[in-house]
């Protein structure tokens, strides 16, 4: 039974050789891929997805080899880097930590001749880069904008906003915009860090300050989950919906089980690791030009189209 | 014999789907692809690298039927649209003749729910889209501009515009800026309509009004060839070197060959249609998100990366 089953084996990779024709060329490819550890949060889906991207890639491109490694902060990604240079890896596919701490490092990867991938976070030097995957912060700000709009026609929203930054800038200006015209009003806009416990404080004190709030921008699902614990607290049923943001594996169910206090989701999706890994391994087994900037859209998720962006197993 | 290669076959066929998964899952996913008709130029490149992506995405995923329609106008397309529909298609990969014309067969394509990827001309309507795959025209000026200034240091150069468009102006604006606080300076700028015989006439003309121009930034592969048409019949020698733009097989080996006259090109690859095929099937082959906006650079080809870019079975 073990000699008929090695046979098997022996004459399987045969014959895929002979049906592919990708083992015929003896290609083999290596990718190392750079990512935050994270057991929860959004890098938990990050590493969720890396994982079962690469299993899914190793499978369809024979000859490729997929190593990911994950760190626990921006010194530790820098050594990780320099084990994966030292592996010969011939592409690599990076989110850093922050841009400070990780450029000089993955500029010293491709001194190395090796292909570069950058995913969500820039580096302070672009033209390191061969590939740059990110979400759409602008859009995302407009899609839950118009979200808001179409549904509540007219009312008052408050609004949470992250940590002072570009992409919360670009979230919230675009969101605001997304408004006008319509008869939904803005009562308040604070920041809460991106962070659940900052967000109940923060709608705590907008329960207070506004006796009827129809909508709450929530703007991330974390924040949104601290929104919605505020708003269970005090009992008050003026609240319509909560409108969080990324794709959360828990709200996303809600979404899909008609959950009328979450009735959509605006996607900014840790999966997107897999698009990158998914374009740089074309640009080793296709002839399709795969350098630039792949912006990714941000989508409105409802009932309708949840299950395409639910995974059970992911930790988000 | 025979029977012993009908045996072979129907192992093979059996070990890849346990090997796969893909065939295991039995999805079978249809993606239409729909592109302007030519024997030659631009779309030419289009056209083969359309049919290669095709059989390689074949053999990639099995599951997938690739169905390439080529179209010789705008209303034939139309045309072509609607029949790749009746086909129950389940992505559209589409390079539109133009948007005024194709932007409503296109929409009707998407109403009965196909993914839609438009490939570098966009339709007036973005909201079809799924995906969008674009060259990036700012780059290629500014790679262009850049080239210029770093080979040359200081001299004349004359330029070559296309046609009219937003296009046009985006890489002859950036080239411009390229040039800033270089010694390279601007003697004349035409347009000559991305055409061969124009250009020809556009540098008989400089060539009788400039006694000394260093280097011709043509912007376009078959400009180039009529300008180098008008140098060689005129006999002049001060002209360094003609840049062309686009990728045309012709240009890369003179590139890869030395020329001095053809030193570099800039891509602006018709290969773009595999780059949007690669990432469609990718949607429906991974668990990626790929709905987005993907701009491809616009590389600088020398003689070091020429080979890259040399696809001598293409008919451009």
């Amino acid at each position: 039974m073990r000699e008929t089953a090695l046979k098997l084996a022996a004459a399987a990779s045969l014959l895929a050789g002979l049906t592919t024709g990708a083992v015929a060329q003896q290609k083999t490819v290596t990718i190392g891929v750079s990512i935050p550890a994270a057991t929860h949060g959004w890098t938990g889906g990050v590493v969720y997805h890396a994982q079962e991207a690469a299993k899914q890639l190793e499978k369809t491109y024979p000859g490729l080899k997929v190593v990911v490694k994950t760190s626990p902060d921006g010194a530790a990604q820098a050594n990780a880097l320099e084990d994966l240079s030292a592996q010969k890896i011939d592409a690599l596919v990076v989110l850093p930590f922050n841009s400070d701490e990780l450029t000089n490092p993955v500029r010293e990867v491709k001194k190395g001749g090796t292909f570069v991938t950058v995913v969500d976070r820039g580096l302070k030097d672009t033209s390191i880069q061969d590939i740059y995957v990110a979400g759409n912060n602008p859009e995302f700000g407009r899609v839950a904008g118009k979200y808001m709009a179409d549904t509540l026609k007219t009312g008052n929203v408050v609004i949470f906003r992250g940590i002072p930054t570009v992409i919360d800038e670009e979230r919230v200006t675009n969101f605001e915009k997304a408004l006008e015209g319509s008869g939904v009003k803005v009562l308040d806009k604070q920041y809460a860090n991106w962070n659940r416990d900052d967000a109940f404080r923060v709608m705590q004190d907008y329960l207070s300050k506004h006796p009827k709030i129809d909508a709450v921008w929530a703007s991330d699902d974390d924040m949104a989950l601290g929104v919605l614990e505020a708003v269970r607290q005090a009992k008050r049923d003026d609240i319509k919906f909560v409108l969080g943001g990324a794709g959360m594996k828990e709200m996303i169910k809600r979404v899909m089980d008609g959950d009328k206090m979450i009735p959509a989701d605006v996607s900014y999706p840790p999966a997107m690791i897999a698009t990158a890994m998914t374009v740089t391994a074309a640009h080793f087994f296709t002839n399709a030009p795969m350098r630039g900037t792949y912006v990714l859209n941000a989508q409105l998720i409802t009932k309708g189209n949840a299950k395409d962006h639910y995974f059970p197993d992911s930790s988000f």
